[in-house]
């Protein structure tokens, strides 16, 4: 299980490998929000998201045996990248699962980085089971994009980072926003902050129709959503959360957070103006609930947790 | 004059005030650009551009009376929004000229930061006319956007910030390229290197049309550009080399670069794709440039300027 102590090592792994993102903020996203709003830009990492920090953390655990002989992932494209740039830095081959209507950019970006990607469809076909089989065929290591201990404690980095980060910028106290799909991200970053920085409480941020987390942490049992595809948060929509985060969460996060895909894409431009940042739909729903919903406090952070958005999201984004 | 005493001393002053601005690069950019290449991503700085930095270094050295009386600049929208902010934290009334065609964001953006902002024809109007004018009447201090030499020793905080991480990323020679208008960021940051990394060779970037720099380098003798209006690239046009940058410039650089409008939009949108930073046209020049232009060393480092650029103009990059 993941614990301080193998957060601490994977960020030793890390070092000098994944970025130290800034913490940005700006005046007058603050004016429009009601409240000081910080952003944790992970779509500053390597490949564009958080995603690189756990595949690192898990590809660097393995023995040279196991990196020789490969990996292999199933994701909608950040995980994706995340795994095959680390596999490339490492020398380890990467097969990748991906399903057929990922953005077009996630989908290139990955083959570039040298993996060899399968496209598998989302409606028909279990990526879990597709996936297993692939690896037991090949002898290749399945890297699980967020039910892992390992990958947890890789994303859990950006948790320590914060919270150092929070003492730069004389936070004190805050609600922590974090895009979330599976869970990896919240909760990797609810560890760091329980054992770095207990008075910054983590929430997950989902969008309307995919906020299983959000219901599962009211109901405290598991709840699944109704449909498998249909929101443009491409990166974070998954069946119901992970069999190891959910516990994570429900110990340590506060109420979850639902936002409109109008939101998200209000976030979007607004983090175009005024942050100068790009954010992809899934990596903006934290930031869509920082500067839309009720219930926070006044000084909240949230992760823009990925970039990697198709051209024409982005500019439709911007077109509202 | 400028020198590293001052350029030393307004770093000092902005300590813990500007933004040390992340090096930015990813593997499948030097893919494309087939080169290392670094980007100092000043769009992330404080009001979106590196202009914050000498504004700071200018107002700070004013007398607190003349802070309280206030000070006035003229600027086409990242200078006024630099001043604007500025001159806001520090409480000091601002007065903005600015042409009346600059993009809207960077108009509305300065408004907000608090300056009274008075808009000129571009076309008729003298700016540094009205300027002094304005000044004398109302007892404020001229902040000049780039012929003032505690404004060049703000910008040159970012060479001082460039010669650090270059050798954090292990580059032991490189081209600085460097987008270039008046010249006040370009003379910062080469009198920054000539001190601290003497190995990195700055080159002004201008857009093709507005290339007053790049010929009166190479001939030794100040030109003024043919037109006053014309480029995407706002940012930059000025109609010719400051009287005190151009001959730091001429000590200083190397041969300047000169890219197309088309060349920019195309370096904005890999800016998009691949580092998920938002640049505005005259903040892609350099970008443009090292992405584009012959006559490169194997590694280059630029800057991207600034990233204030109305939703419209950039997503007319993106559909390119």
């Amino acid at each position: 299980m993941t614990d301080i102590a193998m957060i601490t090592a994977a960020a030793a792994r890390l070092s000098g490998h994944a970025r130290r993102t800034p913490l940005l903020n700006a005046p007058l996203l603050d004016k429009i929000a009601g409240r000081r709003v910080f952003v944790k830009a992970e779509c500053l990492q390597w490949t564009g998201s958080f995603k690189f920090r756990g595949a690192w953390s898990a590809l660097t655990a393995l023995s040279a045996t196991d990196q020789k002989r490969g990996v292999i992932a199933y994701s909608s494209g950040n995980h994706a990248q995340g795994v095959a740039y680390a596999a490339a830095l490492l020398g380890a081959p990467a097969v990748i699962v991906m399903p057929q209507d990922a953005p077009a950019v996630k989908i290139a970006n990955t083959r570039a980085y040298g993996a060899d990607v399968i496209l598998y469809d989302r409606a028909t076909q279990d990526r879990d089971a597709l996936g297993a089989e692939l690896a037991q065929k090949r002898g290749l290591t399945l890297i699980r994009p967020y039910d892992e201990p390992l990958v947890i404690a890789g994303q859990a980095s950006v948790g320590l980072e914060i919270a150092e980060q929070a003492v730069e910028a004389g936070i004190s106290a805050a609600d922590v926003l974090v895009c979330c799909g599976g869970g990896g991200l919240t909760a990797g970053v609810a560890l760091a902050l329980e054992a770095k920085a207990p008075h910054l409480r983590v929430r997950p941020a989902e969008p309307a129709g995919f906020d299983d987390t959000a219901r599962s942490l009211a109901l405290g049992v598991v709840q699944r959503n109704a449909s498998a595809s249909g929101s443009i948060c491409d990166a974070i929509v998954t069946p119901e959360p992970g069999k190891i985060t959910f516990p994570i969460l429900q110990r340590l996060c506060g109420q979850g957070l639902v936002v409109s895909d109008a939101q998200v894409q209000h976030a979007m431009a607004l983090a175009f103006a005024h942050l100068r940042i790009v954010v992809e739909p899934g990596g903006a729903v934290a930031l869509a609930a920082a500067l839309f919903c009720d219930d926070l406090p006044q000084t909240v952070i949230c992760t823009a947790s990925g970039g990697n958005v198709d051209a024409e999201m982005f500019r439709r984004a911007l077109a509202v």
